[in-house]
C-alpha cells in the first residue's frame, strides 16, 4: 500500500468516527526506546523509523514532529507532499495543533500516550479550543491490513545467579516502602521495572530483552500480572510463583474495580492515561508518584555490578578482536561500514552469554560520524576510507550486563585539527573519569566537567554526556543522567551505571566521541567517584600529548595498561597472539 | 517587656481571636533580604536577628525555624525555654505544623506571606487537618506598644546618568512585552523592581537605597504608584511624570477594582497572598508569572555596566588604603575585628558617591571566619591576631554602583594546610573567572567549576558559588547566581553580574573565601565569559604556586597587574606613595 493511500483511507476512518484529526505517536503501551513491530506505526504511516517522534494526521494536512537528531532523517524517510516535517525544539505538537487544529476534534488511542503527554497537548491548545478524544481501538489497526501480530515468544527466568536478588526479596522491600507512604498498590507498565520485579526476561522487543506486560505491585507484595498466557509456561508459573497472579495482556480493566477505594501510585511520566481513567473510574485513588522500581532497579547490588563487570571485558575483548580484523581490512583491503558492523556482531556473538545487540551499531566513516544517531543502512553505506576518522558505537546484551561503548579511532595520520579535537574530548572523559564529588551531586552539576576543555576553545557537542545503563535491561535507563538541565534530576547514588560520553561533531567532515560505561560508587565518607568498567583501547595515534597535564596523562595510562593485562584472559585462543601484539601497541604508554 | 511577657500577650490576643497559632515571618510585605525596624517582628518576639527565619508561636509551644546559616546564632540569641530551634533542612515549618497543629487554627498576617509559601504550608497539612486563616492586620504589633513607625524619608530620583534608560523608555518596553503575551497590568511588590523601573531610590530600608511601595505596571506603560506621600515631594511628582498616578501606601484594596476583568501579572513566589485575593475579589483575571522587572533589571545596559565598573575601582582603592592601615596595626599593635570594620567604613565613606555599606560587614578573623554569614558584634569582637588567618566579607553602595567583596589574608607565615585549602579555593575562583559557555548555559552549571580542586581533596563548601548584584540596589539580586540546585535556575545572559566566590570553612579554625564580582558578556558568536570587576589584590603569601598551572598563574599574574596599574588614581593623594609601596609588593609576579 502507498503512504498516501494509507493516509487516504485513514481520513476516511477519522471521517466516519468524526474526528479531524489522529496522533499517531512512535510509542506503543509501553513508552520503551525500542517497540515491537506490530507498534510500528508511525513508520507505517509516515516511513520514518526514528526512536522518537511522532506523526499527527489532520483531514487536510499532517505533520511528523522528530526532535534535533532526526531532522535530515526524517527529510530523508518521509513524503513531503504528504507530511511537513516539524522540528520539535520550534514548533512542539502542542503548540502545532493550537495554530493547525484551533475548535477541532483530535482523537488518540489512550493506551499510547502518558497523562502529561495529553495535559502538555491540552494546555497548548487551551485557547484554541481543541478537543481530545480517546477511542476505544486504533485507527492505525484498522487501515494497517498486514499488521504483525503481538510477539508471542516464550518468557524466561532470571534468577538471583545474574539479579542477585530474589524476586520475592525485592517485591517485600518495595511492598514496605509503599505501606510507609500509605500506597496500596503501584501500576507498572515499564518493561524494564516489570522484568527486573519479577527476575524475568523476554525477547519482545528489538534490543532490549524484556516481556511485553503489565503489573500492578501490592503493598504486601503479591503481584497481578497481565501477559500473554502463551509466554508463561507451568515451570515459568512456578517459579514465579503464587504470589504473582495471572492475567490477560489486556485484562487491566476487567481486573481494575478490584483497586477500588485503594491508594493506588501510577506515574503520569510513563503510565498509559487509560490507566489513570481506569483507576478513577473504579473510584481508586490516584497517587502521582514515579515508577516504584525506577530507584531501586538503577541502584544494582553487587552481583549485577560482578556481572556488568564481567561482561564489559568480554565485551572489550570481542571488540579489539574485531579491531585487529579491521585496522587489516581498512589498511590493507576495503570494507565498509555495514561489514564492518557485522563482523563486530560476529565477534560478540562468540562470547559467551552474548544475547544479541543492546541498540542498533553506529559505524560512521568521515561524515557519517557527525550524524549524531546515525545507523548504516544499505542505502548509507559508505567505504571505510583509511584517511577518515571512523566512529563506532556498539552494544551488547549479555545475560550478566548490557554494554554501550564508543571508539573513535584512525588508520593513518590524523590532522592536527582532529588530534586537538578527540584530545579535548579525551580530556573531558577522563574529567568526568577521575571526579570525585559530594554525595548529593546530580549529573547535572557534573556535566560541565566533560565539556570544558571544549568550551575553552569555544566548541561543544550537542547531546547528554551520560545517560544510565541497564543489567541486562534497556541500554538507556533512568533516572540517572549526565547531562544539562534542570528536570527530573536526581543525585547520582552508588550502584548507578553511567556513560560517560563526551564527543565533537564537524558536519560533512567527522565525528568523534569515547564513550565508557562507568559505576558510580563510595569514594571516602561523604564523597564519591566512578569506576570505569568498559574495557578497550583509546585510540592514542589520536592524542595530542602536549594537551594533557600530568594527571590526564596517567590516567591514559593506567587505564591502559588495566586494558593490555585484563582482555587477553577473554580471548578466542586462536586469536590470542595477534592481537595481543595489536593490544600491546595499542596500549604503549604514551 | 522581657520575651515571656511578650509571648504571653500574644497568646492572651490568639485566644480572643480564636486561634491556635500565629505565624511570625522575618519578611515585611516586599520578602526583600533587608527590613526596616517597623517590620522586625521576628527579632522583637524571639530575640533571632538573622536575616531568614520565621517563629511559629501555638499556645503551649513556639519554635523559631533558621537555615543552616543560622543555627549557632540562633541558639546563642532564642530563650531556649520559650522556643525550640528548628533547623530547616532537618523538619521545614510545614512539617514541624502538621505534627504540632493538627486539626488546629493557625493565623497569618496575608501582607506578609506569599502565594507559594502559604499553598507550601497547607500541602504539608493537608492530613493534618490544620487550617490557616489570614487576618486583617498583626497581631505582633497589636502587643508591640513601642513598635516603630513606618519609614518617612524622603524618594529621590536616580535619573538616566546612572541608571541609563529613562523610566518612560523601560515601562514603555515592558508594556509592549505584556501586551504581547496577552497581560494588560502587572502588580509589583519587589522594593527593587519598583525603584529600576521608576529611576528612584531611598533609605527606608537598611543596605538597599529603596523605597517602601506598590505599584501596578500597566500595559500602556502607565504606573500607579501606591506610595507614602510624605516621601514624593512636588519636585520628585513632575520627575515621576503624568503617567505615574500616586496612591497611599495601603491603597492598593481600594484601589484595586479598577483591575476587573483584566488580566493582571502577579508572582507567586514574592507577591503577598493578600494581593492575590483582592485580585481575585475584584475579578481580575490572575496571572501568575515573575516580576517582569527582574530579567531587565538583572541585564544591565552599558551605562549601568561602567558605572559599577568605576565604583569598583573606588572601592578596590578604598578596601587597599584600609589594608595597608590594617597590616600595619595588626603587625605593630592591636586592633580588634569591629574596630577593623570601622576603619573599612570610614575608607570607603571617603570615596565619591558613597552611600553606606551594601551588607553588615563579615569580619572574621580565626575561627569566626569559619562562621559562614558571621556578623562582628561587641559580644562576639575578638583581636586579630597576627598568626591566624583573617577573611573579610563586605560591601558599598556607590550612586553608580553596588559593590560586594571578600579577601582573605594572614599577616605571617601561613601553614602548610592553609596555603592547599586557600590555593584550591583560588583555583575554583580562576576556573569561574576564565570560563567560556555557550549561550543558554545557567548558573547551576558553571558551579563545579568552582568547586572542583576541592572536590579533588574531598573537600567542599556549604554556600552557592554565587548570587546575582544589582547596580545601587540588591546585593543579592535574582534570577541569575552560581549554585546546585535546580529550582530557578535561569541561564546567564549578557549584562547579568554576579558573584564567585568559592569557600573554605575549617569549624573552630578559620575560614577562606575569595570574592569578587564578574559581569557577563560576550565572548564570541555563541559563547560568552565573565568579565572580573572587583579590584583589589587576592593574598599571595596564601598561595602555593606549586598548584597552580600555568593557565591559572597568568591569570593570577595578570589580574594583580592590572590591579596594581588601575588603584592609583583612586587612591586619597596622601595615602598614595605609601598604599602604592605595600600594593606593589602585594601584586608581584608569583
Amino acid at each position: 500500500m502507498s503512504n498516501s493511500t494509507k493516509i487516504k483511507n485513514l481520513r476516511e476512518l477519522m471521517g466516519q468516527y468524526e474526528l479531524d484529526g489522529w496522533l499517531v505517536p512512535r510509542a506503543d503501551e509501553h513508552q520503551g526506546e525500542y517497540v515491537a513491530p506490530y507498534a510500528e506505526r508511525l513508520y507505517w504511516s509516515s516511513g520514518f523509523d526514528g526512536s522518537a517522534g511522532m506523526a499527527i494526521i489532520l483531514a487536510d494536512k499532517a505533520a511528523v514532529f522528530v526532535d534535533g537528531r532526526y531532522t535530515l532523517q526524517a527529510r530523508n524517510q518521509v513524503d513531503a507532499s504528504l507530511f511537513e516535517i516539524v522540528h520539535t525544539a520550534d514548533v512542539s505538537a502542542g503548540e502545532w495543533l493550537a495554530k493547525n487544529a484551533a475548535g477541532k476534534v483530535i482523537g488518540f488511542d489512550p493506551w499510547l500516550h502518558t497523562e502529561n503527554e495529553i495535559k502538555r497537548y491540552q494546555q497548548a491548545c487551551a485557547g484554541a479550543g481543541t478537543e481530545f478524544v480517546a477511542l476505544e481501538g486504533n485507527l492505525i489497526d484498522d487501515v494497517w491490513l498486514d499488521q504483525p501480530g503481538m510477539p508471542v515468544d516464550a518468557a524466561f527466568a532470571y534468577g538471583p545467579r545474574f539479579a542477585g536478588l530474589s524476586s520475592a526479596e525485592k517485591r517485600e522491600k518495595l511492598g514496605q516502602g509503599m505501606s510507609s507512604q500509605g500506597v496500596d498498590a503501584a501500576v507498572l507498565s515499564n518493561l524494564d521495572s516489570i522484568a527486573w520485579l519479577l527476575n524475568i526476561r523476554g525477547t519482545d522487543i528489538p534490543c532490549t530483552p524484556v516481556v511485553l506486560a503489565f503489573a500492578v505491585l501490592h503493598s504486601d507484595g503479591a503481584v497481578d500480572l497481565f501477559i500473554d498466557s502463551a509466554k508463561v509456561d507451568d515451570k515459568l508459573q512456578e517459579y514465579l510463583g503464587a504470589d504473582v497472579h495471572l492475567h490477560p495482556y489486556d485484562g487491566f480493566e476487567e481486573y481494575a474495580p478490584a483497586l477500588k477505594d485503594k491508594r493506588v501510585a501510577y506515574d503520569p511520566k510513563t503510565g498509559p492515561i487509560q490507566i489513570r481513567q481506569t483507576l478513577e473510574e473504579v473510584m481508586a485513588e490516584v497517587v502521582p508518584s514515579d515508577d516504584v522500581c525506577l530507584l531501586p532497579k538503577a541502584c544494582k547490588n553487587e552481583v549485577e555490578l560482578n556481572g556488568m563487570r564481567v561482561a564489559h571485558k568480554r565485551d572489550g575483548a570481542a571488540l579489539v578482536e574485531f579491531l585487529v580484523w579491521l585496522y587489516d581490512r581498512v589498511q590493507n583491503h576495503k570494507v565498509s561500514e555495514l561489514e564492518a558492523s557485522q563482523q563486530l556482531y560476529a565477534s560478540r556473538e562468540a562470547k559467551e552469554h552474548f544475547r544479541g545487540v543492546s541498540f542498533e551499531t553506529i559505524s560512521g566513516a568521515g561524515p557519517n560520524g557527525a550524524i549524531v544517531h546515525y545507523r548504516v543502512a544499505p542505502e548509507s553505506d559508505r567505504g571505510i576510507d583509511p584517511h577518515e576518522v571512523y566512529l563506532l558505537d556498539s552494544g551488547g546484551q549479555y545475560l550478566d550486563g548490557t554494554t554501550d561503548v564508543t571508539r573513535t579511532m584512525v588508520f593513518n595520520k590524523p590532522t592536527s585539527e582532529q588530534k586537538d579535537r578527540f584530545t579535548r574530548v579525551l580530556k573531558g572523559h577522563i574529567a568526568i573519569a577521575t571526579a570525585i564529588f559530594p554525595k548529593g551531586t546530580t549529573g547535572a552539576a557534573l556535566d560541565v566537567l566533560a565539556r570544558k576543555s571544549l568550551w575553552d576553545a569555544e566548541l561543544d557537542y550537542q547531546h547528554g554526556t551520560g545517560h544510565g545503563v541497564g543489567c541486562y535491561l534497556c541500554v538507556h535507563e533512568g533516572p540517572q543522567r549526565i547531562a544539562k538541565g534542570m528536570s527530573l534530576d536526581v543525585p547520582l547514588r552508588p550502584g548507578m551505571v553511567v556513560s560517560n560520553e563526551p564527543g565533537y561533531y564537524k558536519e560533512g567532515e567527522y565525528g568523534i566521541r569515547i564513550e565508557s560505561l562507568v559505576i558510580v560508587k563510595e569514594h571516602s565518607p561523604g564523597f564519591m567517584c566512578f569506576e570505569t568498567i568498559t574495557c578497550a583501547p583509546i585510540c592514542r595515534d589520536l592524542v595530542d600529548v602536549s594537551l594533557l597535564n600530568d594527571v590526564e596523562k596517567t590516567w591514559f595510562n593506567e587505564y591502559h595498561q588495566w586494558v593490555a593485562k585484563t582482555l587477553p584472559s577473554y580471548m578466542q585462543p586462536e586469536l590470542k597472539r595477534q592481537v595481543k601484539d595489536w593490544l600491546d601497541k595499542q596500549t604503549a604508554a604514551l
